[in-house]
């Protein structure tokens, strides 16, 4: 058992296996050093949570819980990356967060602060990363995030 | 003529050569073994086509073919960071595809599809990538879809 | 004082020092040669102008100056992840510019355009970037633009 995966068991984080792909593209893929994932939504047990406009349906307190749940799916996709050993990752490169908020929807960072936040309770230092987050029009299934990751491993 | 060269040629698909930039920006970048390319729109010819809210004027059907444009587009951009030789992409490594939906829609990864399966049609294998698929709340000329692409080449 | 120095004090541009972040993630993280930087907005001396949406209470012409001042931000964050040492960009590799627009909004470039020849007066021919401009359904505290970028560092 490594050493992150001691600090998920203390944080009661469980990370899923990634489903298996469903169209031509994959969860990740690895470049040199670099893992990009596919962006990660709000899927949990196979079930689409937090389904509604940030603003409107769902609180930024919900969708930073929504956040925080596409970073487990990050976490959960890096983990297959390196091969189920997350002391591979070397750094949280890059998040870039897709908040569903209404048009005058003004406090994304609040909301993907509830990813950024879990990234660095996972990986300390090593989790603190570059971030862009934004406004979506729509996304996939209504849901209220979806984020995407670079992430260095060895 | 190239092993891809003879894989388009089955497929039908032309590659064309890409428009000059005509701003202060190039349609894609080299550095190391990766190529960044602009975003790639919905241009054949010189000709805007599929203009248009998806989930209005566009359908997910027409909003495929866009994206497939779009894809193609992607491809030559990247021919052209090959000094025209497709063979000598290793692995499409990352699309971000912004769909220019109706703020009520939900079906991004279907049109994001048409991109995704043409890269798989050309490059098999190597043509599977990681990918994001999120709604823009508007897009450049109002086009149905943007796509941008990371490519790893020899 | 580095050529790059003495180009933004003949253009007149103050290149500002990066407030220290307030959340849980960074401004840029260097992985490699690359530097990613965190979105950066329309911040000046503590405070955030050009707010609104572009096409409605901002005009195309002051939504290209958000954006410069956008690539002013962008510039701050790559001097710091140089030492200070601007000489020591290799490149500006990709821009993504997302445009807070309304729904109708269609002139993405023009505004984009703006960050993208800051880069190119500044740095010349290594200011050349791939660049993707979207809309954005909402930004951050309602700014007019926000810009993340990749830069190729020694």
């Amino acid at each position: 058992m490594g050493q992150i995966d001691e600090r998920l068991a203390e944080l009661g984080i469980d990370i899923p296996t990634p489903a298996a792909p469903v169209a031509n593209y994959l969860g990740w893929v690895r470049t040199g050093n670099l893992v990009f994932t596919a962006g990660q939504v709000t899927v949990k047990d196979g079930e689409f949570l937090y389904q509604g406009k940030v603003g409107a349906e769902i609180s930024v307190e919900e969708a930073a819980k929504a956040a925080k749940l596409c970073a487990i799916n990050i976490i959960a996709q890096v983990k297959q990356a390196c091969d189920g050993d997350l002391d591979r990752v070397k750094r949280i490169v890059k998040l870039v967060g897709f908040v569903n908020g209404v048009p005058e929807f003004t406090d994304h960072p609040a909301v993907i602060n509830g990813a950024s936040d879990l990234m660095v309770e996972v990986f300390g230092d090593k989790g603190k990363h570059a971030r862009s987050a934004v406004g979506a029009g729509s996304l996939p299934i209504n849901i209220a995030v979806e984020i995407e990751a670079i992430v260095e491993v060895a």
